[in-house]
């Protein structure tokens, strides 16, 4: 079982993070007893408010891809900043940047989608250099914005492993005032004892499925959390594509929920 | 001086291309006498038609970012495609797509842009693994547009070198009927002759500027043309921002067009 923050609860862990943002989550998972993301990518307003009001009570990160919304205008965010004070959750735009740092900073401040403005979290990935975080980090930490690194991806033949996954955590451990996490399948390094801590959202995560015909692979709770110590699972298409979103919320809920406990040896 | 394709002329190299696209901008370089491309970073809808209008006529490819236009409406992309047909240039929006193909696939597609319904090219990052290209190609192929792919950046500390420019150049031969070539920083591969022949257009081109604060590199045109074989150069704010951005486009179709006929022999 990997590093010891991984046996620490949520909560304890809080102390260790220099970024506002990852603090409040963690105890919100917590309070909530949930490490569960919904992944919505649903392409009306009225689906993704109606998921995000749905689900809201049994997750702590609401994940959307703002810009695949055929009708999207301005009261989208504004719904959506509603709806998470409502549930208690946050919400993560799921933009995985990928540009240098003057293109970046206008993308996340300015455009028809005005991301930092109403996304508590979002991604990018590292490869442009570490220029990328500095032009995010000048737009959302005065607006206590909090921004995941993209170490690893879930998608078949991707680039983003070894020598990449590992510059991609020393970018971060540079940056713990903006970046207090990752999107990655596994807790990083898995050679040595961690130096700092960091939050690990896991998407690709299904208990039923294994892939789809576009190269993504899944994994179980039990994988993510259990075995390679992440911390938040995110769901897609397994729950907002089931009969029952909301049964199937709770399920994936409680199996997140117990491999934490398990984990944490509370259980 | 890399390759023998490099040393070919645009629309002699045009019959290697398996793409559609590729074959209508090379042949268009050698018509209009030009390999500029500019790079319109500006943020409000007037701006950018003014520039396509006024530059249109020196360039190959007019080179967006939609998403950071403040007052983006639907009647941009039917105004760009109009300046498009009247200057004869190609639309490339610059989206660097870096998700896995479900995803990308309605991000290409739907959304408020419906980038492949206007935009001749566009780009993405390879990370993802190969999921990313087909995704996009269900969307693009049946447009006939054209996918590049970010072998290198130009930033400062990117990780895109090395082993992930050969994987990426690798994908790109297996998908030739769409992606037809790279932002990329010097042709590849660069120690051994080139099997098939791919476009390279290169941006952090700038005859003045060495670098930015958040990381951004410059070189000329002269270095991106003839010292590293590549075909297209990309310039931004050297353009845009100086007091005179007509005489200073002509003074770059002018250079990257010499070194062009130096590299084919023909100056």
């Amino acid at each position: 079982m990997p590093s010891s923050f991984a046996s620490q609860t949520y909560t304890a862990r809080a102390a260790g993070f220099a970024n506002d943002l990852a603090v409040q989550l963690l105890k919100l998972m917590d309070r909530k007893k949930t490490n569960l993301s919904i992944a919505a990518d649903v392409t009306s307003k009225a689906e993704l408010l109606q998921l995000a009001d749905l689900l809201g009570p049994y997750i702590c990160v609401f994940k959307t891809h703002i810009d695949i919304l055929d009708d999207y205008d301005s009261s989208v965010p504004e719904a959506l900043t509603a709806l998470a004070e409502k549930h208690d959750f946050l919400i993560f735009e799921d933009r995985k940047f990928a540009d240098i740092g003057s293109t970046v900073k206008a993308q996340y401040q300015s455009g028809v989608y005005k991301i930092a403005s109403w996304a508590h979290i979002t991604n990018a990935h590292p490869i442009p250099g570490e220029g990328i975080v500095h032009g995010l980090k000048e737009v959302g930490l005065p607006l206590k914005r909090g921004l995941l690194l993209l170490a690893e991806m879930s998608s078949k033949g991707t680039l983003a492993q070894g020598k990449y996954s590992m510059d991609t955590l020393a970018m971060a451990a540079r940056n713990r005032d903006f970046v207090f996490g990752f999107i990655g399948q596994r807790r990083l390094p898995l050679d040595e004892p961690e130096k700092e801590d960091f939050l690990y959202l896991t998407p690709g995560v299904s208990m039923a499925q294994s892939g789809d015909s576009l190269g993504q692979q899944y994994r179980s709770p039990e994988q993510v959390v259990l075995e390679s110590g992440c911390d938040v699972i995110i769901v897609g298409r397994a729950i907002y594509g089931a009969a029952d979103p909301v049964a199937e919320a709770k399920k994936y809920q409680e199996a997140g929920w117990n491999a934490y406990l398990q984990r944490t040896r509370r259980a």
